[in-house]
């Protein structure tokens, strides 16, 4: 991905005046400062401040007026309209979702749908030509190494960057505690097997990610909902009381940007769950897949660094900021780690070769961090500008969560529109999102859709988002 | 892999005349035909027959006389010397495996040491320049479909190709009834989470492939071991009266070349263990890793070709023909295929895409048969000249079997030798071999022990096979 110092200016003009008109010291109608003031302020050319303030008008946040200058547009009020935190009732269940949700993901699998549904990351914003130039290298350096099975807990170069990484998120890792896997889904798999046996409860929150559901149906587990909400996730006053009736093996959850809500726990909720956790006796497998795609300034710490007990499993995996394709994911264990690897072993011996030694390549290149970026800028923008064309077109009641981080939006439709009609009907035009049902054990949220933001915006993606908001509108009605 | 008209004609004569001494019709003692007879009968040049029977002067089995022409070595007889077959007693058993499994395989997974251990080919067998040639061309062409996510149930390329040689073996095989796998184990596993329930009882060949009993161990289910013998493999008549005593779920097995034993099953056979299985209701999960590595001339037929109920499921990957690091495998299934294709989505989503579309490229090219000629001359000669080999070195009363594919030996040392106190004092050796305790639920097979012959004959294997000798000479003693 290209990036330049310019765009870097753009984008501190652009998040200024996004965020006062966050924060209320900008509102509808206000009057921005003027190039001139605004270039002096920021210390940045006034042709750079104009590049800011025509971004912000094209993402719809102000408006030029001749010979007057720019203002807050009127529009609605992006901020307030969250959907409303989940009460699930607390039952330990069954799960049968996986034939549903294969079948709702191979129907949506059709070339040239707008891609509001799972949550890839565009191509455009991943280094493709980057990471065929290293593979390139690396088997042709090391062609005989790149077909031989690697050692099951992973190479070891790619551990030692692994590791090397999770410092700068206030742990210490030792490379030896971290088990490369087949993305994390087998890492989830791998870990939850180990910590779980055939009846045993899981708590997930409500909403939840749904791969995480289909794990606990695949294992013979029991599912628990954990009531969140869109802002700061668990709800760990809920928890506390679930924990007290129910004998649960583990939590799982995605803390850093939960998938569907967003949702960022705050530190002192992340100490207060790990001390939970470790007081009722349950095991913690936390989701850091978004972690590094935080819009604000510092990268969110995961539960593991607030533990020193070994009672936090964390799973992570390059697919959402690097390589999908590749399948390179890890966990970092440390109570329980040989049954894990030994797990590993028994799923697919190891993970492969030459995926593993592109990856370790790019990151001791030191290119991670400024792909990161760049790559986290634009999400930003593509999140809030998707968010801010959600809000025109759906139905007036409409509520959509406001993520610190990653790329999905939660929409919670007006009451009585069916999430699962919609993406039927939207199939049928060429524009693939996915239904609320698949987010939670009963298949609730029935009014709700997430939304992928992980495209730029294109001529496909408006497409998409006028014609879903026509068939909301029609289903609203 | 280098590859040559002459080279083919040199291995027939080596495979004539080895053919002929197993089958008693050259005896030891006798005089082969002399070159120019042979080379008529042949219908190849003197040069030919003379670098054919010198193979065969240097893998032991002939002697030049001076002035009198090759005569067949006296030596011991390789044949007779089989193993056992084996008699487990039927019970259905937990398993404890893989904690020792996994601590004997990195025990052992140290640099410099012969490697007679785990049953992977040499890099010298193969086409590693070749795949890296392919891997660069692929990624170049399509750099964002290398890193972007591969379908759920595998490249559609890469199934028409796994679908098309199928035919080869007897089976027509649809690739919408292809499943991509990280490699066998993930497609084993995969299977027999879909057809059992934890608690559920699993039939296996006794000896068998101690990953088989490490999943049945990772699944809480029991094991139920039936006979074998080193040539025919399962003991039909004993699995007749197992299944009429045991619910079973599933059977697991390698019906072409064991892992340990190399057994073939015979084609009568295989159709009578699909009926067994039709009739009493439990699924044949078939692991096909090695039917491409026969050393007769035709492919065997896998179990699954034998069977017109969807009963079968064939489990296989590249791991051992192509590259054992791409973690390219598959399953074919008809019966649960849905099912299945969820568990594999929940295990790791899909595999990797690069390594898929590399192998697809190789397939296509026609280069896979080509290689695979090549291979299984290369492992015949390896796997003979290694059993050869120990029989000179290892105690007198040791049994080797005679695989007639794949690349391991199952050695049967003395009784009373331990072959755990073997593997470590080999080990402190420098040469690496596997204990014929992790090829049982009940780690019986003490006095045994697995050799891979995967390498072409070396300093280093040399010095192996002697330090092995000298071990086991004073441990039978």
């Amino acid at each position: 991905m290209a990036e330049s110092r310019e765009q870097f200016l753009y984008d501190r003009v652009y998040d200024l005046v996004v965020d006062q008109i966050r924060a209320g010291s900008l509102r509808p109608g206000d009057r921005l400062p003027s190039l001139r003031r605004m270039s002096r302020q920021l210390k940045v050319s006034i042709a750079t401040v104009m590049q800011g303030y025509t971004n912000l008008e094209r993402e719809g946040f102000i408006s030029a007026r001749p010979q007057s200058g720019f203002f807050v547009n009127t529009g609605r009020d992006k901020s307030a309209r969250l959907p409303s935190a989940t009460s699930p009732r607390a039952i330990a269940r069954d799960i049968k979702l996986s034939a549903f949700v294969l079948e709702l993901l191979r129907t949506s699998r059709r070339p040239g749908t707008a891609p509001l549904g799972p949550a890839n990351p565009s191509n455009e914003l991943l280094p493709v030509r980057a990471l065929a130039r290293i593979m390139h290298r690396v088997v042709t350096r090391a062609p005989a190494a790149a077909v031989d099975y690697m050692e099951p807990q992973g190479y070891a170069e790619l551990r030692r960057q692994i590791a090397y990484r999770a410092s700068a998120t206030g742990m210490v890792v030792d490379p030896r505690q971290i088990i490369v896997t087949n993305g994390a889904s087998e890492a989830l798999a791998v870990a939850l097997r180990s910590v779980t046996r055939p009846g045993d409860t899981v708590a997930v929150e409500s909403p939840t990610y749904f791969v995480l559901l289909q794990l606990i149906e695949d294992l013979g587990l029991k599912a628990v909902e954990v009531p969140a909400d869109p802002v700061n996730g668990l709800n760990l006053d809920a928890l506390e009381d679930i924990a007290s009736r129910f004998s649960l093996a583990a939590l799982m959850c995605v803390a850093n940007f939960n998938n569907p809500y967003g949702s960022l726990m705050p530190d002192a909720a992340k100490a207060r769950l790990v001390e939970i956790a470790n007081r009722r006796g349950f095991r913690l497998i936390e989701d850091d897949i978004y972690g590094d795609l935080h819009f604000g300034p510092y990268r969110p710490r995961p539960l593991m660094s607030f533990d020193d007990t070994g009672n936090v499993v964390l799973t992570s995996s390059f697919s959402k900021t690097l390589a999908p394709g590749y399948r390179v994911g890890w966990l970092v264990v440390d109570r329980g780690r040989e049954d894990m690897l030994s797990r590993k072993h028994n799923a697919s011996i190891s993970s492969a070769s030459a995926t593993q030694m592109t990856v370790a390549e790019f990151l001791a290149s030191g290119a991670y961090d400024r792909h990161l970026r760049g790559m986290r800028r634009a999400l930003k923008q593509q999140v809030d500008r998707m968010r801010h064309e959600l809000l025109e077109v759906l139905p007036e009641a409409t509520r959509i969560s406001q993520p610190q981080g990653g790329f999905v939006l939660w929409v919670e439709l007006p009451r009585g529109v069916d999430s699962i009609a919609l993406f039927n009907r939207c199939l049928e035009q060429g524009v693939n999102i996915l239904p609320g049902a698949i987010f939670s054990p009963t298949r609730k949220f029935k009014n709700c859709i997430r939304i992928n933001c992980g495209h730029p915006w294109s001529e496909t993606v408006a497409r998409g988002v006028e014609k879903l908001g026509a068939l909301a509108s029609e289903s609203a009605t």
